[in-house]
């Protein structure tokens, strides 16, 4: 008998049909000998509308984030009890838990908050009585009672941080996708699902753009050593197992291939090559809220440098307006020049640290079919370049077969 | 300064404009120098969708009470943050508590609890910090924690208990209607809002067909002295307050008709008058869960007599089936005659106690039109008579008449 934690998304439990059949689900895993315990988001489209009333009841103005986490934790809270009574139909015993119920603590930053400790004394008990647990997703409660939300991902952190919390021998995240592929079957069409990857190269793939989980989740899941599978609640194919990285591993040089493409690129030519330069700019770019990606600064030559950096195209206008506010307090030559219609292209693999030519091996693919490299920026497990963004479905394709990740 | 704890209805608060208004107006509330507790019902037409989707879930079993409470809960707890938010959206402060945040603590029986405590340390916290309280109606926790709801009229209970609890100036109940009416206006044109009535009164009145209240919140009310004034939340019209007795109240013989429609009558004829009989009859009537309402037993003549009584329309064939299984154990010339196209008429105050010849002038008000008087029930102050279903609107305009209530 294994103690398991199951998510479930949004889409999986969108409507009464599909509840049913994660309720089938759910329950098979319990009848195959196994406690589980089941997490579950909001019914797809919930959320949404909630923020649809709070914004119209509040006239535009930005609601109080307590009362919009009192008000989007009832999503979640629908879909335990709707799972329970689809489970308990199907001759199955189920009790569903909100996030306080289950003990799980957070502080105080409403609609964003942490997980400070979990007491699963309910989960146990219930359990215990032979119950499969529904519990909520993407919810906790403050010390003082307050209903909190932990923000974009939160019912994959719930999923993780209690299996941590009752030490669950396995997490399974069931999502629309299979699970992890070398890169986004819709451009590379023989991209393949990875069995297993390591929880750095699942955060550089995800930090890279692709989007089954967010970082949050994985870092916590690293953190605590929680394995979890990533797979489908569309079929009972097997999925992705996340986990700490093996010796065997690094055999792999590169792991997948991320493609992110909506992305900007600002260059400020001709700055003064002194001390404090960057802070004034960087602080202006983060003073406006933004959040930027790629950082290259090249060489000095007669005293001055050009700084380029990436961010996301949406941010552009806002970026441009921060950086002309300060530009002449950094020189009297300081010009800037800003280009969207970017892309941003990475290869991911911790076998990167112990195998060399990995860079050249990426370069010569892409100058194989003639794309244009606009800027290259490196990790320890990643290598990552800008190119046009009309050019990076055939980058990636290039790329994939270059690094033998290719379907057989 | 008062304290006041207003309740508002699903229809009150059945789309964000009308959310808006119901901000507004607790909000000019404590603008006028009061702190204010507002009780909400979730929008109208969400729970019916909530039981929809559980009932679909369940493959049209019945779903579990308990998670029927953590379902039907998240209504409330909706409605309490739109219109936490929209008070803020004005300029006002407002902060939501659920049931159980509130220390709304009730028994274990599930849809239906009943409220054993209240310890109101979070309402008044929050009062104190010049918040208006939005609260969750309809719905408790059990002392294991466990989420319950109030079953019908829920939230007009939280409103009165948590006036009780508190300690409230004012109890204020909104509805679509102005107040409690000397009959129902749609059938007596003339009849007139009540200023002041008794909480018995109210009572019967709730009991006889005037749906406006139901009886639980009404008793709880006297029990603890919680005076409540009913009115609507579409205008400023003062409603009808709902009090103790005064001496005053008496020089009224006659408070209010009340009529009720689609009733049934039973006969059995014919019957041995021997102890256990009605036990025998009643019982089998019970154990079909069906309620009934007037219960008339004829003289004895010659060892035999008639029982009849009434019930709702609904309920005939279910208690004609129950009774004819044991009919044939009460004796060999037994019958049974059904009836059903009768209503019932009640006249009630508690002026009646020390005023004769009430009974009289109605039947003579009834007389007088013709109509012809089926059954008759009394208590102490209640006349109550069953007649044609086709005579009901012109007997409650005779009656009404006959009382001097007619609108001058």
């Amino acid at each position: 008998m294994a103690l398991i934690v199951q998510k479930y998304g949004g889409t999986s439990v969108g409507n009464p049909e599909r509840i049913r059949n994660c309720a089938r689900r759910i329950l098979e895993t319990q009848r195959a000998g196994h406690q589980v315990v089941a997490v579950v988001s909001a019914m797809s489209g919930v959320t949404d509308n909630l923020i649809r009333l709070a914004k119209e009841v509040s006239l535009e103005q930005d609601p109080s984030e307590r009362e919009m986490d009192v008000l989007l934790s009832t999503g979640e809270q629908t879909t335990i009890a709707l799972t329970a009574m689809a489970i308990n139909a199907l001759g199955g015993k189920a009790v569903s838990l909100t996030g306080a119920q289950a003990g799980i603590s957070t502080d105080r930053m409403h609609t964003k908050a942490r997980i400070v400790n979990i007491t699963p004394d309910a989960v146990h008990k219930m359990l215990d009585e032979g119950n499969i647990v529904m519990l909520a997703g993407f919810q906790g409660e403050t010390a003082s009672g307050e209903i909190t939300t932990l923000g974009r991902g939160g019912s994959d952190l719930t999923a993780i941080a209690m299996a941590a919390a009752i030490k669950a021998d396995l997490c399974q995240i069931y999502t629309d996708v299979d699970g992890v592929y070398t890169c986004d079957p819709r451009v590379v069409k023989c991209a393949t699902k990875i069995e297993e990857i390591s929880y750095d190269e699942m955060l550089e793939m995800a930090s890279s753009g692709s989007k089954v989980m967010q970082s949050r989740s994985v870092e916590f899941a690293k953190k605590f050593g929680v394995r979890f599978e990533v797979r489908s609640s569309l079929n009972n194919n097997p999925g992705t197992l996340v986990k700490e990285e093996t010796p065997g591993m690094e055999s792999v040089v590169v792991r997948g291939v991320s493609l992110e493409r909506n992305q900007a690129k600002i260059t400020i030519d001709d700055v003064p090559d002194r001390p404090g330069i960057s802070s004034v700019i960087f602080g202006a770019i983060a003073g406006a809220n933004i959040m930027i990606d790629m950082i290259v600064q090249n060489v000095s030559f007669d005293g001055e440098t050009d700084i380029s950096f990436t961010l996301s195209a949406a941010d552009l206008p806002k970026a441009e307006k921060a950086l002309r506010e300060i530009l002449s307090t950094l020189g009297d030559k300081v010009t800037l020049r800003t280009e969207s219609g970017v892309a941003k292209l990475s290869v991911v693999g911790i076998g990167m640290r112990s195998h060399s030519g990995v860079a050249a091996k990426m370069f010569k693919a892409l100058a194989d079919v003639s794309v244009n490299i606009l800027m290259i920026s490196t990790s320890e497990i990643k290598t990552a370049v800008i190119v046009q963004e009309a050019d990076i479905e055939n980058a990636s394709r290039a790329v994939h077969t270059a690094f033998g990740l290719d379907a057989a």
